[in-house]
């Protein structure tokens, strides 16, 4: 485990750094790829960021300084990237000689030769922000809107749990140093496209509730998504929606990846165990986030999980 | 004008405080006098607030420490309320007599003896804040929360142009102080009804866009809102969904009020006046969100809308 001095000294002792992002690239892998890019070439370094799969188009005004270089790496950097498989194909050859991972997943295998790791901070960015202090890096506009970009996107706008005061001031400093914050929030978080729009309206009208409205399956079938126009990740937070409903303990999202195959993601409240849930029908992950994949039809795939839900609903409310 | 100081002044010469918060009451009048209660009774002193409504069930766990005192004040005091007309038909009493006027409205009217206004505040319980620190106030939990819900929620979870480094970093202290931040959040802005949902299905059903899809066009109809069972309050929000669409310019809410009679709300981007595009139909506003009242059928009002937002569109654009 590197410190912030270490990981600085590394950086500084390299002049060609090559920056790894992780594959379906999000807010936190590329403001923290930017950001450290900007800061290291105003060092005098040369800095690249690559990635496994195309950038999202709403990230282009933030990357718009960010003019492609091209070298022979001396120094390998991965950013928000908690395992080697997750650089994806595109980047599978950096998996073996990634000199620094610097990351904020608490479940970081270690994979990289040295790691600088805060498993409790809200994003990545807001570790790069500290390296880059450690390193006494001028922030620019440009650096901050990076960094403010990663911070706001991993955090639902500092909503979430992993937002510490500490996230708060950095982002306030990130503001001080010229990142549009109301600008970038709207465009992460307010507006959705036409197809994403028409997605939600098809998958709210499958919206069923059972045990007294304590459990609520959404379902999206490939159909929905092929009428919707909708591309690839525009999903992204449509799992959380049927749990977000009052009253809703158990909120089950059944998405159809092929013919007779479903990826069930599981949101639940403090009282229901969504890992166990799922570890019954073969799942698992966190305690409030989990997830399992069920073959059959779309009726006998809704109907498996609404009967798995009904046994982990609390004694008094359990059907 | 009065500065915080003598803000300070006028609050520790009194012993029996009646707080007043604005009619419609929203998390920032709630939480600056919930926070502004608590804080002058752990300095020995009476404090009570009130309001023309009823206070709304999801403030019930912020307030639960805010137990009712009853006195015969000798200090009025108003949080967040901009005009006197604002405390709404059960305060009009209060409209002559309050003493001090604390606020962020940089339209406030100068309604109270005295006024603390801090126009570029993001929400009145920044100002709250700061007051208790001129107060010497040690911030419990139960203030922190008071005031955090004041600052997430007139920011959009600090989303807005409102917020400031000013208003994170006190955001900040509040979570220090004990605020259950993520917790407030969730019940803020995560959490919907399922007849709110059932209406945005509802509304979404109804969208229709015009001019290359410049311009969409959302209708509520009474109907509706009856068919979901949603509650007066519960289309909040709603006005913003077609202007929040991405390559939309002007967003059109048309909301049914009664027989022929329609309430119409516009939204805008940077390129688009709908103050002036409200004002050709009777209307008006700010920039960026104005109004108007037509009548006519709901069909008639929708092209009558859609006819004169034609006339907004830059010129490249136009119909």
């Amino acid at each position: 485990m590197a410190t912030y001095a270490q990981a600085a000294a590394l950086l500084q002792s390299h002049e060609r750094i090559l920056v790894l992002t992780h594959q379906s690239p999000d807010g936190d892998t590329v403001g923290s790829a930017g950001g450290l890019c900007l800061a290291l070439r105003s060092l005098g370094k040369q800095a690249q960021f690559v990635c496994s799969d195309p950038i999202p188009g709403k990230y282009d005004d933030m990357l718009r300084t960010v003019e492609p270089q091209h070298f022979a790496p001396d120094l390998i950097v991965a950013v928000d990237v908690a395992d080697a498989k997750l650089l994806g194909p595109g980047l599978a050859q950096y998996a073996g000689c990634t000199d620094l991972c610097i990351d904020h997943h608490a479940s970081n295998t270690g994979w990289g030769k040295e790691t600088l790791l805060e498993g409790h901070a809200g994003a990545a960015c807001e570790v790069v922000a500290l390296l880059l202090k450690e390193l006494g890096v001028a922030l620019t506009p440009e650096m901050a809107a990076c960094l403010y970009t990663g911070m706001c996107t991993d955090t639902g706008c500092f909503r979430y749990s992993n937002t510490s005061p500490r996230t708060l001031r950095l982002a306030a400093e990130m503001m001080e140093a010229g990142a549009p914050a109301a600008d970038i929030n709207l465009k992460m978080f307010e507006i959705k496209s036409r197809s994403r729009l028409a997605l939600e309206r098809m998958a709210l009208d499958t919206l069923r509730y059972a045990y007294n409205n304590q459990v609520a399956v959404l379902v999206l079938t490939n159909g929905m998504i092929e009428a919707s126009g909708a591309e690839e990740g525009t999903t992204e937070g449509l799992a959380s929606l049927p749990r977000n409903i009052e009253g809703v303990r158990i909120g089950i999202t059944v998405r159809e990846k092929g013919a007779g195959d479903y990826k069930i993601s599981v949101r639940t409240d403090e009282t229901v165990d969504a890992s166990a849930l799922c570890r019954t029908l073969g799942g698992g992950g966190h305690a409030r986030a989990s997830g399992c994949r069920l073959s059959g039809t779309e009726g006998e795939v809704v109907a498996r999980m609404i009967a798995a839900a009904g046994a982990f609903l609390p004694e008094e409310d359990a059907p």
